[in-house]
């Protein structure tokens, strides 16, 4: 049995659940590899994917003896199998956030369940530590997303548009992965000021800040990088600001190490901003995994403590409205004493 | 108030609901014209929109007076707002397909909810007989979907790849109307015979079969079309196939009307195409509204009966794998007697 199935199993057991189901894609895709639309089913003997015509012959060619999975097609399925799947079940697991409240009664009938059990985000917790695996991925992703920056540098020129550069961002990443983990964002001149800027018809002009939000997708893993330039020379201002930015997101690359609170950092960066008259508006990152965003969430309120081998972004920004904004990020492994950033694009200031 | 709360509150009322939860963003939008993610409450006084500051300036611009329906940031919401909403209700409605299971025990804690009672789709089964307003905005969806495929119908050359003629269908959209209302498929070719099929790079050729599904979006309502037709003249296999999708089409439009089983009809289309050999592999049709698909569903597995002002599809289709698919497609406007068809491209074949 793959190694991921064999953690669930030895967890259910030690929560003394003899089934489980599961319904969030995410977690499926985790455990199995498997991505299309469908049910896992942890019986006491087996391991069952159940899906739809559309899927079976995809999901049979992504999985291999070793995973020991049986697949079924949800029309195949009888009254009988469904009641059959947790005959002997005391307690069987389920994922109270991700099925509806219909789907819930639903299965309590279908399935003849004893006691059915929340599992409070068993498997995200777990998917937030990487394993070696998960980090090569992670790591693919990171290093095509550096070359991708050092090759939009010298892509850019004044006269091409915010779309016109995301779309070469886009093709880059296409030719070298699965694909965009995220709709990138071209924010140049004034747009920078929005943190979700979406790239627009805005030509690049000469003395502009530009802020580039990308990351791809490598077997299914997810990079994540932010990097604010110049065309020319900054102004004063830019420059405060953008020292002010790098500074505390240097700080923060110092303060990531197992066991540190997400809490406690982000208020110290809260701080150091509000001493010089600033605001940090959204949280100063996220774990990164097969979601883009994913556990744990590094804010003021969330009050969680970094593991090794967690991966998470370190991403303050500074967002003055209408004039400019500047949002430095890394993508960051977390290790027993420190961190190591997994994007290494160069973070002192860029003119082109 | 505006008529459909109105509609709401008796309908509720009818069920001895002093309250209720609406959580599907449609019905929502349904109700209100509201497009953002909250939640409705109907308490036994007043109409209230829980939301977040990202869509607070939005919400109220959308909103009247007339709606009577009072916006609140959901971090304004106090543990007493929450427990004060339903004080004097002994049952409150709620949507079960659009909670989860963990959100529905969270609101029966923080409501205080004595009886929390599901609503069976009551709000989707209002939206199946559209408005007069409903049926102008479909209406001119229709009618810019007619207009495009004759526009489209000059443009295409041999040559050009089926995502170029899709782009070209986006742009007109675009500038016309509030965009796609579903991603719209051009299948060329041997691609034709796929139901689904995404438009590739493959370019369009002399006596190529050619599918095109479309529509648009006009005030939030939907519009759905299908045409095939051919560059140059069509072999007789697929003018057999043509003729005989056509004719079922056509026989459709004569059953449809107040009262027609769904189930009836989808029969009669299966038969006519078995005893030609070839099988109908998806649904005869299903409603538009807000939503591109929503119910009624026309296939043989929904017992359902066509009423007055449904907007339903008339879609039979005969797909050949590997060689080609034919599939013909109107939207349609139920009446009292009969149907009327609101997309009225030409369906005798089209030869460009």
């Amino acid at each position: 049995m793959n190694l991921k199935l064999q953690w669930l199993r030895n967890k259910m057991s030690s929560l003394n659940l003899q089934g489980m189901i599961i319904s969030n894609p995410i977690n499926i895709k985790y455990l199995t590899n498997i991505n299309a639309e469908g049910t896992l089913i942890i019986t006491p003997k087996e391991n069952i994917y159940i899906t739809d015509g559309r899927y079976i012959e995809d999901v049979h060619s992504t999985l291999t003896l070793f995973d020991e999975i049986i697949v079924y097609n949800v029309n195949s399925v009888s009254k009988d199998d469904y009641e059959n799947f947790f005959m002997f079940c005391e307690n069987v697991g389920f994922e109270e956030h991700y099925i509806s409240y219909a789907t819930y009664k639903d299965y309590i009938r279908k399935f003849k369940i004893n006691n059915f059990i929340e599992t409070e985000y068993m498997i995200e917790k777990q998917r937030m530590i990487k394993d070696e695996e998960e980090l090569s991925n992670i790591i693919k992703a990171c290093n095509v997303t550096d070359e991708c920056f050092k090759y939009i540098l010298g892509y850019i020129k004044p006269g091409m548009t915010e779309k016109q550069i995301a779309k070469e961002i886009e093709n880059y990443y296409i030719e070298r992965t699965d694909g965009l983990s995220f709709e990138t964002i071209v924010a140049s001149g004034e747009n920078s000021s929005k943190p979700h800027a979406v790239p627009t018809d805005r030509k690049i002009q000469e003395r502009d800040i530009i802020t580039i939000d990308m990351g791809c997708i490598v077997n299914g893993y997810c990079s994540d990088m932010t990097r604010t330039f110049f065309v020319g020379e900054p102004t004063d201002e830019m420059k405060k600001v953008y020292d002010l930015v790098l500074a505390n997101q240097k700080i923060v690359l110092e303060e990531y190490k197992d066991g540190a609170s997400t809490r406690q950092i982000t208020k110290m960066v809260e701080n150091n901003f509000k001493l010089n008259g600033y605001d940090l508006i959204h949280s100063l990152g996220h774990g990164v995994g097969l979601e883009i965003h994913e556990s744990p969430y590094i804010s003021y309120r969330a009050d969680s403590f970094l593991r090794e081998n967690m991966i998470v972004t370190d991403e303050p920004g500074i967002y003055i409205p209408g004039k400019f904004g500047v949002r430095i990020e890394d993508t960051v492994q977390i290790t027993k004493f420190g961190c190591i950033s997994l994007t290494n694009s160069e973070k002192n200031i860029i003119m082109i």
